[in-house]
C-alpha cells in the first residue's frame, strides 16, 4: 500500500481552491491547522501535538503555495511538492513567525481567507494574529467555506486509504475475543484493543471509545472505568484508527456471556437503520434526509443527536446526519452511519458503519457488524 | 495509582486564578481548548479528537466556574466538581451554543479574558467568536497569561501522575531490544513500541516520534520509513506516553549491532549536558540559563533550537530552553533537558530527560539514560 499522494493530486487541490478563490474575490488562504496544511502540501507528521509552535501555509490566488513555518519541520516540508519554504527558528517569543508571515501575505496580497467557518480553529495565539493583520495592513475575511467543500468530496487515492484503515479495524475488532470477556477490566480492554490495532497495522490510534453495562452504556465519550466486565453486559468499543493520515471510525457491540433478549433486539434494529441509511445515502439526496431515514427505524427524537458524519483526515469532518444539515451527497463523500437506540433507563446501544458515496448505491468501506449480537 | 484529583485541587486553582483576575480587573475568562477546560474542571475524554463541537468553560472573578457545552457530554461533566452546567444540542449549524454562551457571559460580566499568547488556540469557530463578541456586547481581552502561569507550576498530584507516565515509558524503553534490531524495519519498531507503552500501563500514545541512521538521524520529527535498521545504526525513540492525562516526553538511543566511536562519544557528552542542566535547573535560575549550560557543553550555537521545555497536561508547554527566554524556574515547575549534538553532516543525537524543580537540587522524573549508548 502506497503512502503519501502523487504531486499532481495536490495540484489539482489547488487548482480547484484557487478557482473558488478567484469567483470569491480571495487573493490568499491563511491555514494554520494540520489538515489544511496537510490537505495541500502532504506534510505528515505527529509533532502537532506539540502546541509550541504555530505553522503556515499561505495558498495565493495564483501560483503555488508557500509555506511559512519553523526551521525544524524545514527537512519535513522539503520532502513534499512544496518549494517555496520559508522558516523561521521558532520558538521565538519575541516574533513567532509573525514579520515572516506578514511579509509573505505582503508579497502576495489580499484579501486573506482564513477558515472562520465550522470545525476550523485558527491555530495561532489570537495576539499574534492581530499583530499580522495590524503588519500585513491587509484586509482579513472568511475562506468562504472552500477548504471544508473541497476537503469534503475525497478523491480515490484517498478513499483507498480511508478503506485501508477500516480494514485494519475491522481485523482488530475480530479479534477482540482475545481480550475482553467476563471479568476482564473495561480500562484493560480498552489498552489491550489499541495493542490490537497496532498489530493489525495502525499507524496510530487517535481515538477509542467505548463502555459496558447490562443492556447497554451510558454515553461513548467517557474514559474507561476499572469496573469488570460482567455476564449479559454489552461491550461496545469505537475506534478512530488513523493510516497514513486517515481515519476509520466505526465500532462494534459484543454481548459477555450471553446477550438478553433486549440488547439482540436493539443490535438487530441498529442493523436494519444502518442498512437503510446506506440504500438512502445516494447523491442527490441530503444529510438530513438520510438522517430522517434512520431516524424512522430508531425512533430517534428531536436532541437525539447526529447520526452519522463526514470522516477522513479528521475523526469527524464536514456534514452532520441532523434534521437541519441539508448538505447534499455527492460522489466520493466519506462518511458515517451511527444510529442508536434507548435500550433502558439511561442505556444506550450504538452502531456505526463507514461508507463512501457513489454515482448509484453507496460502498461500504466497513464490513457491516450485521443484525446478530456476538457473544464473547 | 488513584486518578482524578481531589475537589480540593480545583478550587484551588479557581481561588488562584480569580486572585490574579481581580489584579487584571477581569469578569471571566473564557476557555475553549481541552487542557485550559480540563485544568479547571478534571473533564477528561478522548472525544476532543473530534473537531464538531466547541465546548466553553466560562470562569467568573466570583464564585464557581460555569460549564457550557455540547449535550453530549453533560453526563461526563456531570461526574466532575462542576455543577452549573448547560447544555445545546451540538452540532447546530445554526446556533452552535452562540446563543448559550452569550447569555452565560452577560450574566457574569466582563470585560472577559481570553488566552491570547504563546502556545494558545481558541478552539471555535472565528465566526462564533465574532457573534459571540457581538451578541454579549462586552468588552474582550487577553487572559494576562494567567492561565499558562497557573498551569506551569505543578501540584504534588499532578507531578506524581507525570512521575507515573515517566515510569511506564521507562519500562517500555527497557523492552525496546525486543522489537527492534539489525533488519527491523523502523516503522514497525514505531509500531511495536507503541504496543509496548500500552502494555506497560499507557492509557494513550498521544506521541512517537524518532529516527535511525549511521552516527544519528536528520530530523525528530519525521513519520517512520519502512528502511530497515542496519548494524551500526543508531536508533532514537521519544514518547509522549499519557497517564491520566498526564505527558511523559523523553527519548532513547540505541546503538544497533554496534556503536560507532562517534555516536558513543555524542551520546557521553549528552550525558554530560543533561546532567550539567539536571544541576543548573534550580530555583531562580531562569530558562536561558540552563540553556547555556548545556549548550556550553554540546557546543550548540545560535538557531540550535531549544534545549528543552515545559511539560504536563500537554506534550509541550510553557517555557523553552531558548537564549530569549528568561522565565524563572521555581518549584513544581516539571520540564525537559533536550540537548542535541551534530554527529557528521545532517546528522545530530538528541537525548531527552524530564525533571520536576524542587527548593534545592531538582529531582529526576526519568532514570537518565547514562553515558554509556546501549547496543541493541
Amino acid at each position: 500500500m502506497n503512502r503519501g499522494f502523487a504531486a499532481s493530486e495536490f495540484r489539482a487541490r489547488v487548482k480547484l481552491a484557487q478557482t473558488r478563490m478567484e469567483a470569491a474575490g480571495l487573493g490568499a488562504l491563511l491555514l494554520t491547522s494540520e489538515p489544511e496544511i496537510r490537505y495541500f502540501t502532504g506534510f505528515l507528521t505527529r509533532f502537532w501535538e506539540s502546541p509550541s509552535r504555530p505553522w503556515f501555509l499561505v495558498l495565493p490566488a495564483n501560483g503555488a503555495p508557500i509555506a511559512v513555518i519553523p526551521s525544524i519541520g524545514a527537512a519535513l516540508m522539503a520532502q513534499t511538492w512544496i518549494s517555496d519554504i520559508r522558516v523561521w527558528p521558532a520558538p521565538d517569543p519575541e516574533d513567532d513567525g509573525i514579520t515572516l508571515l506578514a511579509a509573505t501575505l505582503r508579497e502576495v496580497g489580499g484579501p486573506i481567507g482564513v477558515p472562520s467557518g465550522p470545525e476550523s480553529y485558527l491555530r495561532m495565539p489570537l495576539a499574534s494574529f492581530g499583530q499580522v493583520k495590524a503588519l500585513s495592513a491587509l484586509e482579513f475575511t472568511h475562506d468562504h467555506g472552500i477548504v471544508a467543500a473541497l476537503r469534503a468530496v475525497k478523491s480515490e487515492a484517498e478513499i483507498i486509504k480511508i478503506a485501508h484503515a477500516c480494514a485494519i479495524a475491522g481485523r482488530a475488532f475480530d479479534r477482540v475475543p482475545e481480550i475482553a470477556g467476563e471479568g476482564a477490566l473495561l480500562s484493560a480492554v480498552f489498552r489491550d484493543f489499541q495493542r490490537l490495532l497496532l498489530e493489525e497495522g495502525a499507524d496510530l490510534v487517535a481515538y477509542v471509545a467505548g463502555g459496558a453495562g447490562p443492556d447497554g452504556y451510558g454515553d461513548v465519550i467517557s474514559p474507561a472505568s476499572d469496573a469488570p466486565l460482567a455476564r449479559g453486559d454489552v461491550l461496545m468499543l469505537d475506534t478512530g484508527a488513523v493510516w497514513d493520515g486517515y481515519f476509520c471510525d466505526f465500532d462494534r457491540n459484543y454481548a459477555v456471556g450471553a446477550a438478553s433478549g433486549n440488547a439482540a433486539l436493539a443490535h438487530a434494529q441498529l442493523a436494519e437503520a444502518v442498512e437503510a441509511g446506506l440504500e438512502a445515502a445516494r447523491p442527490g439526496a441530503r444529510a438530513c434526509d438520510v438522517y430522517a431515514t434512520m431516524a424512522a427505524i430508531t425512533g430517534a427524537g428531536e436532541g437525539s443527536g447526529r447520526l452519522g458524519h463526514g470522516l477522513g483526515m479528521q475523526l469527524t469532518e464536514g456534514l452532520s446526519l441532523i434534521p437541519q444539515d441539508r448538505t447534499e451527497l455527492v460522489p466520493g463523500m466519506v462518511i458515517t452511519l451511527e444510529p442508536g437506540v434507548t435500550t433502558g433507563p439511561g442505556t444506550i446501544m450504538v452502531a456505526e458503519e463507514n461508507i463512501v458515496i457513489r454515482a448509484g448505491a453507496a460502498e461500504r468501506l466497513t464490513r457491516f457488524a450485521g443484525p446478530v449480537l456476538p457473544i464473547i
